[in-house]
């Protein structure tokens, strides 16, 4: 049986680097793109007279992990670190100005940090200027610590480059890659920390399946703060940070789960994500029936900001919205959030119970927390919309005349009063929204929420 | 302001003590019956040889904190430390024999320990025997702390007697006095410390007002054992006990909001408890359908024990059907039990929605405890009936199709499958139940029962 496992194991991996090492053609092609790209720095910086700046090559193509049909090239420009603010953003605003020239196209991709995004000769390249500062635990900016990063991770990943393109393919088909908000899965950063700090694809998935919430990984011995993160893993290059922050409980699940069914019966399949077809409108109404559910959306034009601003903004609605629901004892059994670029976002509460009866339980605040208690016995022990009024446990229960017995009024009622609105939502939402039902859900004409959709209602973790 | 309150509180003792202070023919009447009965024992225990006892009067009758009205006396029957147990039984058993004879009727209240109960001449009398041990700390038998409870509060209540009767009748005003099962409210003894404790029955409300949840009181100041109760009273003869452990939380809460009311405006209303007529039939049909809940009961054959017995098994049965409505997404606001002796005994849930789509959501256990995970997947991953299967933040989740989309097949289906179920109250159910709907309860005949359900239905905390 060992024996076995492991010839699957290795023929498993031939097979997934046949279809995901990076082909000659491509690796000279980004070569010479790059090549081209930190020449034009150089000469570009000379003529500004910008003597200092040193271009620095970052990436998965800088660390030979990047996969097939990837096209990421990313270049930072680092300032000495004595350069003050202001002549940063000066200087590299007059570099990043002529550097956008050079492009097919580009954009600016300044938030608080000034920074391009070019696209060139089929490469997706992003431009960033630093400060050369003497460690990733002294930074003056945040992005001053990727060079750091690439340095690192060259350091120690020779020999264990192909395992990290199996850790990525891996993470990829079962959908738990990528650091974005809107996927909260891992960064490649650390699919390489956590390749160096187990020794390989398979010593991650092993150590993986037996994680649990809180799980630490201190390569370098250095912490020195705690995190409340589901996975921890101390930076290297700086001991505060948490490499894992901004990986979200469910995909650090996922990957306990995938990492376990896959070790216990190898198979390629883990290594291709499942595409979902776009659900014609046919078949959400008859999953719709089957379900029997209530579905409530609040639609509204998606706002002009990255996705990354807009995303946390949308869970936190997401969020209070289901609260809401909550504390009025409708039950959201589901709740998610869609957005695409220059259309709507929506935020999706799928209901069990859409109509309730005309008594509502309201529970109050402990006996002992005496302001909060007062206040709620003056609004409801004397008001005659109240049933009954009483201690139970702990706390004052009022039971009191239902105000919205169905779920989308009580949202439309409560979206400006009790809802959590990020700026960017609120400015969206005043300019107008919608509340949609069941049947209005049916006349959204975009194919990427109909895969979307899809993947939601048919969701199986197989194999 | 002060001097009015002042005034008010005088003129309220007063009124409320000239109700409730026992007549000094009560008192005479209770002393003679009192006399006989220990002239009885102490007769009967020497004609059956048994030179050795001593009867032992305890209670609030013996400590001048007993109210009007009040028929119990409680006689102790001491035997020596070291009687062995089959002794103790042997003598015990042919002397309350002896004893039940002299009463008009008697009962024997045996449970663990030997104990029997007989009405003489209008008064209730419990004759207890128990050892004669050095202190309350070092017992045989759990009634053997009772004489040194006794001898506590008569060394300690001196002058503090009406204050004693004037916090009984508030309790009993307020529903919180009696510490039997189906009341969880403060028992004799517990009101004596508190009065002893605090210095008068002002005092004690003062101090209530203030208390939350985890109060201590340590008179003695030599507590050994910590409790997690809402409130500990270290019993100032034995350490280990917490003389508060009956006391509910929902009493306790109770307590802490009358007290608070009533010293904000004193009045005699808090000492008498409202009464509620029995709800009639056209009553209830108009509140039920005001309220658009559905009604859902266990109804079966009372079994014949003891009160304490019975309520501590009716309270887990509501509990664990209050979890299985809510593990199936059913909203029961309200439960409770009810019962009657050699009639019915009826488990009462009020249920929010009571029909739910076919779409259920099974939310199963954290990825990482693997071996309920691996059960969890066996049996919902690849069943016909599942609609999705993922995972949510930690725990795997599956939508399924929904076995019972109604309370009343649910419960009826789970009753004996996952309910937790008392000995005699599985006995009694084997032997037959009914599953009440709205409709069905209207038909239950019992002033009692219709007069519990008024107060619950029109519960208000007043004033």
């Amino acid at each position: 049986m060992k024996t076995d496992t492991k010839d699957d194991m290795t023929n498993i991996r031939e097979m997934v680097l046949s279809f995901i090492r990076p082909t000659q053609a491509e690796k000279t092609n980004l070569e010479t793109v790059r090549k081209g790209i930190i020449d034009d720095i150089v000469k570009i910086a000379r003529r500004e007279g910008q003597l200092d700046i040193i271009p620095i090559s970052v990436g998965s193509a800088e660390r030979n992990t990047w996969l097939r049909g990837n096209h990421d090239i990313d270049v930072f420009i680092s300032y000495p670190e004595d350069t003050s603010f202001n002549e940063f953003y000066q200087k590299s605003k007059a570099l990043l100005t002529e550097m956008a020239k050079t492009g097919d196209s580009w954009e600016d991709r300044h938030s608080e940090h000034p920074y391009i995004h070019i696209r060139k000769e089929g490469f997706e390249v992003d431009l960033v200027p630093c400060f050369r500062v003497k460690s990733g635990a002294e930074i003056k900016s945040a992005v001053d610590r990727t060079p750091f990063h690439c340095v690192y991770i060259k350091e120690n990943i020779r020999g264990l480059e192909e395992d990290v393109m199996l850790l990525k393919q891996f993470m990829k088909g079962t959908g738990v890659y990528g650091s974005e908000v809107r996927t909260g899965g891992f960064s490649g950063y650390l699919t390489e920390l956590l390749t160096i700090h187990c020794g390989g694809f398979e010593q991650v998935l092993k150590q993986a399946s037996e994680w649990k919430h809180g799980t630490l990984i201190d390569i370098a011995a250095h912490q020195t703060i705690e995190h409340d993160d589901p996975l921890v893993v101390v930076d290297p290059t700086d001991p505060k940070r948490n490499v894992a922050a901004a990986l979200s409980l469910t995909k650090f699940s996922l990957f306990i789960d995938r990492a376990r069914f896959f070790l216990k019966s190898p198979s390629v399949e883990y290594f291709s994500k499942k595409e979902y077809p776009p659900l014609t409108a046919e078949e959400y109404k008859r999953l719709a029936e089957k379900r029997g559910t209530k579905w409530i959306a609040v639609s509204f034009k998606t706002p002009p900001i990255a996705e990354d601003t807009l995303y946390p903004q949308l869970f936190r609605l997401e969020k209070s919205l289901k609260e809401i629901l909550t504390r009025n004892e409708f039950t959201a059994v589901n709740t998610f959030s869609w957005s695409e670029e220059h259309k709507q976002s929506i935020v999706f509460l799928e209901v069990l119970n859409d109509l309730l009866p005309p008594l509502q339980k309201r529970v109050g605040p402990p006996v002992w927390n005496e302001s909060n208690a007062a206040s709620f016995c003056q609004k409801y022990k004397d008001s005659p919309d109240t049933f009954s009024f009483a201690i139970e446990n702990e706390r004052y229960v009022a039971e009191v005349l239902r105000k919205h017995r169905s779920a989308a009024p009580l949202i439309e009622d409560m979206l400006f009063k009790e809802a959590a609105l990020g700026r960017h939502v609120r400015d969206s939402l005043k300019d107008g929204y919608e509340i949609l039902q069941n049947e209005d859900i049916e006349k959204i004409e975009s194919e990427a929420f109909w895969k979307f959709m899809n993947e939601k209602l048919a969701a199986r973790i197989e194999p």
